[in-house]
């Protein structure tokens, strides 16, 4: 089964576009989870997972997030994408672009070891960030950054409208290195106009689409464009789904903001 | 003390500007080393720390070699880092870019829970993937993609010496970044030319200089081209030096090649 295959079948079965970002920070987890546990980021996400997962076609856990913990955050880490039912796709947001026989560490590690189906790969070394990724994985995708969703994105990235730009060569350029598994592209809903840019000049690519939840995105955009010709959009959401509250029924109120972002868009997708 | 006196302090101390790149690759750790442990990483890197410690100015490890191990490789990379003398600056490859929260997570774990001096950090997403890490860190230092050494490094990096494609706008619009702590480039010496052209553009930044072992860079440029006002550059090499031989005297070949290349550079600088 191909990558888009597990993901056009997940959003079938659930109705859903939504993503739910993974993000344990210390800072805003749940008290009495943090003082019940030493390890507190593996019961935290089992309680999001099991709370959302007829909810949801993806989960992204960032890898960061994990880093910040030592290795007892990355044995969590483990056991979090262990724990994700494996008819949902896990793409791990790291962001990596290395060179070469670097990448192909990278691949083995997330692709093989870690049993990832996705990842966000960062465009900045050029093809060599990807080949050695996907280049021989037919059942596993990438996500290059093309349109980040932060305010500086601009900064490096041009304007997509202009076509000039880095985010325009990195589109461009990217359809036409030869890739056995699927090559997406990250676009923010944040800049509405150029995720319609985006869609133009990367048919057959699907979109992973940040910037809907804290953020404050376009979410009509991110319907209207995010659709590629075999599936939808992943529309990612974390901090204003996994911290819509910080209490005893933070697993509840996971659940709701998901509900909501979910019914949001499949209103905007006609479907109710 | 800031992260530019504890690398010159070394580079005095060992009179060296040889960085040793971590990387534990299954594929050619040593046979006895992989089957004498259930774990052969820790005890590879020690070995070759042991090995090293009075001929390199910094220790680089590529996070993306620990993770292909699981949670296994990071715990193993905790007590790497943990284990390399602490006057020695430890450099994490790991090319982050994320933006602001996110990359805040990414400091203090790398920063505050692995300890680590100095970490890579990948532009693309623009100033909130420097501001967050070292904004506020006087003793830790970033070091910006600027050029890579790899062969497809122009592809969206453009030409230094044309002064117009991206590497050029991120050495020039990252020295106006406001930051406390040590912001440096990677500037591969792949790229001789062009490492001329960084270092007019950033008299200040250190530069780290992947490139020059397995990727037959030149070495001569870097060291005309490497020093900065403070510190001579860190001149990174990985395979060729720990990879030395394969077999029971490995350590000791790796001691021998990163004693060349420490050899080599100097007698570039016209010290011996």
């Amino acid at each position: 089964m191909t990558y888009l295959e597990k993901l056009h079948a997940i959003q079938q079965i659930n109705q859903s576009w939504v993503c739910v970002g993974l993000d344990p920070d210390p800072q805003r987890l749940p008290v009495h989870v943090v003082t019940r546990y030493d390890e507190p980021v593996l019961p935290f996400n089992k309680a999001i997972i099991d709370a959302t997962a007829d909810l949801v076609c993806a989960y992204k856990p960032n890898l960061g997030f994990y880093l910040q913990w030592g290795a007892a955050g990355m044995i969590a880490l483990e056991r979090t994408i262990a724990y994700i039912p494996n008819h949902i796709p896990v793409i791990l947001d790291c962001k990596t672009g290395d060179i070469g026989h670097t990448q192909g560490a990278w691949a083995m590690g997330l692709f093989d070891q870690w049993n990832v189906d996705a990842i966000t790969v960062n465009p900045y070394v050029g093809a060599e960030a990807v080949l050695p990724m996907i280049g021989k994985r037919p059942d596993k995708a990438i996500y290059l950054l093309a349109r980040t969703s932060n305010p500086s994105a601009p900064q490096f990235q041009g304007d997509l409208r202009d076509g000039t730009g880095l985010a325009a060569a990195v589109i461009e350029t990217s359809q036409t290195w030869d890739v056995a598994g699927h090559l997406g592209y990250v676009v923010g809903a944040t800049y509405p106009e150029e995720l319609a840019v985006a869609r133009q000049m990367a048919a057959h690519g699907n979109f992973l689409i940040p910037g809907i939840g804290a953020q404050g995105g376009n979410l009509e955009a991110a319907v209207q464009y995010g659709a590629d010709s075999v599936a939808g959009p992943v529309i990612s959401a974390s901090r204003s789904v996994i911290y819509a509250s910080g209490a005893f029924d933070f697993a509840e109120a996971a659940r709701g903001a998901a509900d909501q972002l979910r019914q949001r868009i499949n209103t905007a997708r006609g479907l109710q």
